[in-house]
């Protein structure tokens, strides 16, 4: 770990929450770990999974302009000369004559090894892609690798979904996927990662509409983190200096976060221009023009990249809604997760293990079920099993007491309003998709409104 | 393409409906694609992650047993010593001394190459795993392989899962993700390809209780397949033979489809004995038993596997859902899948493009897509609408007319049942709900229950 940021959450008991809780673990940690990966527990996957979902629902489900993409990690190696990632995509690396440990030569500040002073070797450029050979024979005609980023699926896919879709520009095409890159430096927790995965959009636009839209989607992408919780203080734009940008880049911008580390990327916005479809039509030999029926051209579109990283926006929500609370019974730990994101939408916690409690228990059990991930809880005091929900992030917690069996009424807890409502068992669903959904109040069965406070 | 089984849609056929309409495209096929591997387009990325959907539901969301997890796909090269695959996953492998071409030996019939009936070279085992190097050095030291099966991602973390989750046997760890295997020989569509992903549970039992537990899968899987649409004279079941038995498994059921080049393994479910935690435990010299706490004895579990191919479960349900109707204007394709499966769930259709349908028509798209994938179409003639929607597998078709501007009502026509039914806009959203979801009736609204035949 590197810096903590004063006011932060330390990053040490974020790590300790989310191996204690099974949101993520050391990837093959039994045989010592395997250098910066890592594995998603039971919690962890639901967290990860609803981000993904979000994601999806804001980029291709909602809008009228996208549609989306599942390429393989596997792709023609001739992608990677086309899009210069074979040429260009290294890293200037030295390693210490003494103690053999390796470092970016760019990260370097005094010339000399930052772990025991020792004297460097002369930089060396070092590829980051990971390579691996097709068929039996381990030589140059086999290799292959890893793709290092999702985009390039998306380019070498276009005249296919452009044929089979019927688009018009502007449209574009997302995709969720794992990346690979093998980086000289790895660390703070999931933020840098050998294998992560990447939330990544190709928007095509006619060329001169590239900057109007390069904006929309600046905007759109800083939106979706503050519409999913994330505070707007802990966010900033970052543009970069033309001396920063890429090689096919005309400007870039970076949301950037305040993690725990310090400010840094969470997302970057590029526009890539016409620099991608270009390459890969020339190196392929293929047209990868877009006829426009209104001026009877053929034009090769401009690009606008918004390109996410799922697991640094899993850390970045999991930082942001980690919260504390001291009371009488002591420390309360508090994930204040978006409802959207929470990995379990409501535990049902019967107040004891007394038989009576159970059939009405498990009967509301398997109704929400069937709706939302849900747990159930039966063990130790209701106080320790609240907790053990809001450490977890859940917003509802639901129990039946023995009032229940009378009345078919339970005490629904909200996990940020701390206020307790009794309710009839028979508004429950309707309501909770309510409040989980932010679905219009008019769904809600007669007498609902009132129900956690919507009158 | 192998065989055609008679009866069943012609395997060229699936190929050219997948390219054209977006479901499925051969990786970077612009450079003349990459063996064995396929891209999921705009619709087939939808199918795909229903799919995924539906598994997850089943075995993670609607049961008390059951936990998730998302493991690396690069793990330490320690567990595939520990798990046997670097010593015995291979196939033998000869190759044609005339043409160069090479085969599985054991799927040799004469003892002469296939292609040009050349002398083979004497068989040499050749390792299915993909292997890659972490760092810049390429040497033995450095040595990864891209996992050739999710599973022992899932026994690696079982303490850390068992010590997050206070989980009492029996209870099972479900996971979705990529594999890689270095097939010699490939093909099949995405029957077998060398990327793929899959969809795997380790269900861990009580020594003793592994038979029963063994029962209940085969059962609970084969009906996941026909709850979600597949046809029952189209699966089988088929007990591995002792011999065929892998080194572990005590016992093996493969379900399997009739897919269009005959009887294949769709999933196998197998019974792993203590065999892995036994293994992972001698190599790691770390205690991955379970105390039991009624017995007070450590015990190492029995695990059951159920084991099931993603990109298969899309080919079958494709295949299984392909129909061909002949009616006065010819040749109707329809893809009869699964509401829970189909890629869009509704199509909003204006009867024509004149302008004063448009407002109507994008609202009630507006209101259906945040809920579901849904598709906007006003282009040619509404038959050829229908039609376009058909071969897709779209459930739903919302015609809205003239009428519509007055009554606000629409006319839904149902993909399986070819009527039309006019029905208010107000109870459009309920309906289509209720009858997606397989949502008890009492959610209608009133009146709603009339509308699309459910009185």
């Amino acid at each position: 770990m590197t810096e903590q940021v004063p006011g932060k959450v330390d990053m040490n008991k974020l790590v300790s929450l989310c191996k204690r809780r099974g949101f993520i673990f050391p990837s093959s940690e039994i045989y010592g770990g395997l250098g910066a990966c890592y594995d998603y527990g039971p919690l962890g996957v639901e967290l990860k999974n609803n981000v993904k979902k979000a994601w999806w629902k804001a980029a291709v489900q909602e809008r009228d302009d996208m549609v989306g993409l599942d390429a393989s990690i596997l792709m023609h190696p001739q992608t990677w000369v086309a899009s210069g990632h074979v040429e260009g995509f290294a890293d200037p690396l030295v390693e210490c004559k003494q103690c053999h440990q390796r470092w970016r030569a760019d990260h370097i500040k005094d010339g000399k090894c930052p772990a025991c002073g020792g004297e460097l070797t002369e930089p060396r450029m070092f590829n980051l892609m990971f390579k691996t050979f097709v068929g039996p024979v381990e030589d140059e005609a086999s290799v292959v690798y890893l793709r290092p980023e999702t985009a390039q699926g998306i380019f070498v896919n276009f005249q296919n979904v452009l044929n089979s879709t019927r688009r018009k520009l502007p449209f574009g095409i997302a995709q969720m996927g794992k990346s690979f890159r093998n980086e000289i430096t790895t660390g703070n927790f999931i933020f840098r990662m050998r294998e992560f995965e990447q939330m990544e959009i190709e928007y095509f636009v006619k060329p001169g509409t590239d900057e109007q839209w390069f904006k929309h989607w600046v905007e759109q992408r800083f939106n979706w983190y503050t519409n999913l919780g994330i505070k707007k203080e802990n966010l900033r734009l970052r543009q970069h200096a033309k001396d920063e940008l890429a090689h096919y880049a005309r400007d870039c911008y970076d949301i950037e976060y305040l993690f725990p580390i310090g400010w840094s990327e969470l997302e970057g916005i590029a526009n890539r221009t016409d620099f991608d479809l270009k390459q890969h039509s020339k190196y392929s030999g293929k047209d990868l023009s877009y006829f426009d029926e209104e001026t009877k051209e053929h034009i090769i579109p401009y690009v606008i990249e918004p390109s996410a990283g799922v697991d640094r926006s899993v850390l970045a929500f999991l930082a942001d809604s980690y919260d504390e609370e001291r009371d009488k019974e002591g420390l309360r730990m508090i994930l204040r997760l978006h409802y959207a994101l929470a990995p379990i939408k409501a535990a049902v916690l019967p107040l004891s293990r007394n038989e009576k409690l159970l059939p009405l228990s498990k009967e509301i059990y398997n109704t929400l079920r069937s709706c939302w991930m849900v747990q159930y809880d039966d063990a130790q005091s209701i106080g320790r099993r609240y907790r053990r929900q809001d450490e977890i992030g859940t917003p509802f917690c639901i129990t039946i007491d023995f009032q229940s069996l009378e009345d078919r009424q339970v005490t629904v807890r909200e996990r940020d309003k701390m206020r307790q409502i009794r309710m009839p068992i028979e508004v429950l669903k309707a309501t909770l998709e309510a409040k989980l959904c932010g679905e219009p109040l008019d769904v809600l069965p007669p007498g609902g409104k009132k129900w956690l406070g919507f009158e």
